[in-house]
């Protein structure tokens, strides 16, 4: 009937400006049932179950056999890890995997059959599911003593799938691909070709004092390519060539040649080349979503002028401001954007809207909320006034800073006097004295702050409520000292008493001193640009972050896997061999999991140590998060921040109202609204919306 | 009379014809005898012999007292260095210094009085000239016994002051100096936070084996600043947390976070703001280059057109033809663009030029020789064309490639065979055998590839060239070896014989194969790019490099003279107590200029070893060079590249045509011509030229 068509129009419709909002594909299923369905999927609830469902999964891996979460990491004092029973992480596993079929399954139903075979993530998600849940049953019927587990490796694919962020990112990572190979082959054969030279150069020569080069670097040809290719990340920079610049000082053209060719102009050239690629990304990817959200919307507006209430009389279609009402009653969005397109809607007046007032109304979407701060408490005692303007003075939060900068100089000085004392002869009276004197000016500070500005004005500028939480922590801890070994007086050395030694407490009271600091940021104009770009920085590299944990859990695992057995076996032999050199030490952190996560965050390279396997892992590790990686995040860096430099003059005049950034906002004045036209062609090929026209 | 102040125009226009095509100002007296003694000063011979002034003293350094020219840097092994006798060096200086006193009064006659007290480097000039002079005669009243020489510090002052293009480089640095200083206090408020935070972290506990890392890295203020000093620069990376890490792998986030924060977000953003800076730098000076050679063509103009035997009726000044020719006919300038501009003034067939006219046919010096490879041979001989298509064809060049890949495995695999076997062992014979194949056939290609293509167009292609010369040694080398050694057989060990053993010579020639190997770079698309970008960058980086040699230089001579003797006794000390660990052999090279060079070049950081002020010493230079102009290379690099890649689809058409390439030529498309009114505004501001009307 009429009114059952009317309520799916008016369904869909709160379906598609909730996609516009959230920047959602339209295309998929528009029949009730779907709808409702959709509706579902993409509730609050559902994605929270998903994206706990995937935390899990992934965290598992922290405490499943192989792993360990003890403190220390040197195997040698650590006690022996937890080993989860048998069948324990294999029935959550089991869970997690009935919770992603679910999630497969209505995806698929959602887009469509036709949709689906085109759909190659869909796909791969299906797959990644059978291998996982035959993995999962071939474990289980070994009663876990498998060492091969695939389906570990596989894991972060499921982190991978559920981002359209990160697929978007894979995608134009994906494009760079080519001319990224190109430079790396273009290292490979400096590389190769460098090598060949160095084995012609340090041959082994006749007099065995003479040919120290040959022994330690180039004895054979993955010695060579290995000391080279270290050298490319520059290791080994001096060690590699001292024993033939000794010998002659001109053997070190060769070393120089190599370093300036590979490490100077190779290198920064895949720099060059990755931000020549992603230049436009940014602005590329916004681009679209506004598409996205105009093609929402566009939608909506069509599936309403089609309401059977409105008569086809006009040439043009229009929508009623009653349906639109109905619609923005059920639509789930931001109240505050929602009061404001209500507010404009009665302002208008009008009863039909065209699709451009309709597209209009909407833009109050776009828009970021201008943060106003609450007034300040207009007192009227004229002694409170003058306070009020003392102490809402900027020059008083001045005042405040140096007396912070004072405190750091102060704990400077304790530091550097008492760094060569005993711990038995340290006095720790001058430090408690020291913060006697500051916190409670710190505590005076933020109540004379509070009393000129309000509670609520106070409040509500992030710089104070980093300041007033710290000043309450500090007052509390030094209300727990005091309470637990009295005040402080010369000679001041309690014995140990509750849970932390009166040392302690104190060095925790100075870092979170030193950490206070940090307040005078934005008083710094060029810090405080510096801070905001990386803010925004960090925002936009999301995806990027997503994509290196999915790269690096996968490389994890594949460590653990392969080196297992081989590096503890290495380590024994080590620690009897070299028990004395500490310097070692480090390869007792490669056991477990933690330790190779840490060991890769910071680019380690320990090549010449483990069997040749390990290399090729490293190798690849290393190109991957050193050089790709490293030089997509200077991309992004130098993209975000040039955009920002160019607008700081715009800024300045809007200092005083505080935007919340996002990228859209960076980008506005640069962004193209899509036409008419692109918008209904694309709306013509969406696969189930059949419209009348 | 008329006559002479005819041939004082003529001479006027004739210098400044030059002008514009050296792109010089054209702010000098223009008077006779002025311009006499410029065009001299401006003379090949003066400018050659001004500049090998300029390479004699900064090469001085290298046979003065404190430093050396042994082959092998090692203090333990080396003869004692040649020290020449007191007067020797001295005597040379003199000489330079009164080069460079005529060079200071002739360019400050030139620019004349009032110029002059504007002119900060000729004022910079004339002081350094006397610092110089005065430690010069201090210096000889010691009989060259004193050990602080200020002069040589200030000698690459002179290499600076001659060069334009290095001191508009300079003066772009220093504009970015400002924001650089921003990025370098945040870093230094990052790193004493950091230290603060690490020194409170890693205090002295009561437990003595619990408090490795505080003993190794933060023992006192001093160790702590060099320790995370250094780990900004990954110099010490894991090693410096390991023992924290040991104890507690929760420590390993404060290593985390100082290193993000420091070494990607901080150091990288260094490099966004140096690109930032010098995006427009390139493009500026090309203009500012364009607006030099348009102010000089039009200065000559305007000169010429005040000549008495034109007549003044015409309102617009003209310029006649033949006054042109005669300037024309005296102007030193590349002839092939004389003979273009002669051509085009004949066909021109008009009797006198406006301002437009004049310009336009100067206009040739811009463009660049377009150069055209000779033709081929024709053949009559049937026979012989078919030669000439087969072996023409680039096929022929492809199979070359692929011989001389075959080469270098085949080199590789005698490598890998031969590596482990005594020298004793080592049979020559297949590596002679080898080469008997291959070397035949690299003369047969290069001869049949000249019959096909004739002398002069073989010679006329670079990579050709470069091919040609690489055989014909390789012909040479291999017919000395056959001569002294005969031709190889099984078991072929010669006695030593000649200047090289038979296994050096061999080595020789399998270098250079591998070298020639390089041919293959124009066959490849992107590395023939990259290899065009990396070539233009050299040309760009000379002003940097020049920059980069006068850092260094004072750097090094300061160096020297500050830590010559606590270096000699350091190492004495280190001998003594570290004999056997081979790894501090690399002190021994610091004691003289040579290693210094090497060592600052490849940003070696030994802070912790020497005492405090060879500390500050290090990080000025670690700033400077690594810092700062490794970051200044990204951002010339990443500027050219990028031209370089947009413009890549217009080369392509005309790939045929070798453009000789200039910068002016990469940036034609966005110069701006300067108006009329800005050059007669520059013109009227001249300091010496008074324009009649």
């Amino acid at each position: 009937g009429i009114g059952a068509d009317n309520d799916l129009y008016i369904n869909q419709a709160i379906v598609f400006i909730e996609d516009a909002i959230q920047y959602r594909s339209i295309n998929h299923r528009v029949d009730s049932r779907s709808l409702w369905l959709y509706r579902w999927y993409y509730s609050r609830t559902c994605q929270w179950i998903l994206s706990l469902t995937i935390t899990v999964i992934l965290a598992l891996a922290f405490i499943e056999k192989p792993s360990s979460l003890t403190i220390t990491s040197d195997v040698r004092y650590r006690v022996p890890a937890w080993n989860p029973p048998c069948g324990l992480t294999e029935s959550i596993e089991l869970l997690c995997f009935l919770v992603f079929v679910v999630d497969v399954s209505v995806k698929s139903y959602l887009i469509g059959w036709e949709e689906f075979w085109k759909n190659k993530w869909l796909m791969a998600y299906i797959l990644t599911l059978i291998v996982s849940l035959t993995d999962w049953i071939v474990s289980l019927s070994f009663f876990c003593t498998e060492h091969v587990r695939i389906r570990r490796i596989l894991r972060p694919f499921f982190l991978l799938q559920n981002s359209s962020m990160m697929k978007k990112t894979l995608k134009s990572i994906n494009s760079t691909l080519p001319e990224m190979a190109s430079v790396v082959l273009l290292l490979a054969v400096h590389l190769s070709l460098f090598t060949m030279f160095a084995m012609l150069l340090f041959a082994r020569t006749k007099d065995g004092q003479q040919d120290k080069e040959w022994v330690r670097y180039f004895r054979n040809l993955p010695d060579s390519l290995t000391s080279l290719l270290v050298l490319l990340t520059t290791a080994n920079n001096p060690d590699v060539m001292i024993p033939a610049y000794s010998k002659n000082r001109a053997y070190s053209i060769f070393f120089i040649l190599f370093t300036v060719l590979g490490n100077l102009f190779l290198m920064n050239l895949l720099t060059a080349i990755i931000y020549n690629q992603f230049r436009g990304y940014l602005l590329k990817s916004v681009q679209s979503s506004l598409f996205r959200r105009r093609l929402g919307i566009r939608a909506a507006f069509e599936v309403l002028s089609s309401l059977k209430e409105t008569h086809a009389n006009a040439q043009e279609s229009h929508v009623s401001t009653g349906a639109l009402l109905r619609v923005l009653h059920k639509v789930e969005m931001d109240s505050r954007c929602k009061q404001a397109i209500m507010r404009s809607l009665k302002m208008c007046s009008c009863d039909k809207l065209s699709a451009a007032q309709f597209q209009k109304l909407f833009e109050e979407v776009d828009k970021d909320a201008i943060k106003q701060h609450p007034p300040s408490p207009e007192y009227q005692s004229h002694f409170m006034q003058k306070m009020q303007f003392a102490f809402g003075h900027p020059y008083f939060g001045y005042l405040g800073n140096v007396v912070a900068l004072a405190n750091i100089v102060s704990i400077c000085v304790v530091l550097v006097l008492d760094a060569d004392k005993q711990p038995s002869e340290r006095d720790d009276f001058f430090l408690g004295a020291i913060n006697c004197f500051f916190i409670p000016y710190y505590l005076l500070e933020m109540l004379l702050k509070i009393l000129a500005m309000g509670l609520k004005r106070y409040w509500s500028y992030p710089s104070n409520r980093f300041d007033g939480l710290l000043t309450v922590i500090l007052l509390v801890l030094e209300i727990a000292t005091f309470a637990v070994y009295g005040f402080p007086h010369p000679g001041w050395r309690p014995e140990f008493m509750g849970l932390l030694s009166l040392w302690d407490m104190v060095r925790l009271v100075n870092m979170l001193i030193v950490f206070r600091f940090l307040r005078i940021i934005p008083n710094m104009k060029f810090m405080a640009l510096v801070v905001t770009t990386l803010l925004d920085l960090v925002k936009n590299l999301r995806a990027f972050a997503g994509i290196l944990v999915v790269v690096f859990y996968a490389f994890a695992l594949t460590g653990i896997m392969l080196f297992k057995g081989a590096v503890t076996s290495f380590y024994i032999k080590k620690v009897v061999v070299l028990s004395s050199k500490e310097k070692y030490d480090f390869m007792a952190l490669f056991g477990d999991f933690q330790a190779e996560i840490f060991y890769c965050l910071l680019y380690l390279l320990c090549v010449n140590l483990i069997c040749r396997w390990a290399k090729v892992y490293f190798v690849a590790w290393w190109l991957i998060s050193s050089v790709i990686w490293v030089n997509l995040f200077v991309a992004l860096l130098l993209e975000n921040f040039i955009h920002k430099w160019d607008r700081r003059c715009h800024r300045e005049s809007l200092s005083d109202i505080e935007y919340q950034r996002t990228v859209e906002l960076m980008f506005r004045d640069v962004l193209e609204e899509p036409t008419e036209e692109e918008l209904m062609e694309k709306l013509h090929q969406h696969p189930h919306l059949q419209l009348c026209r």
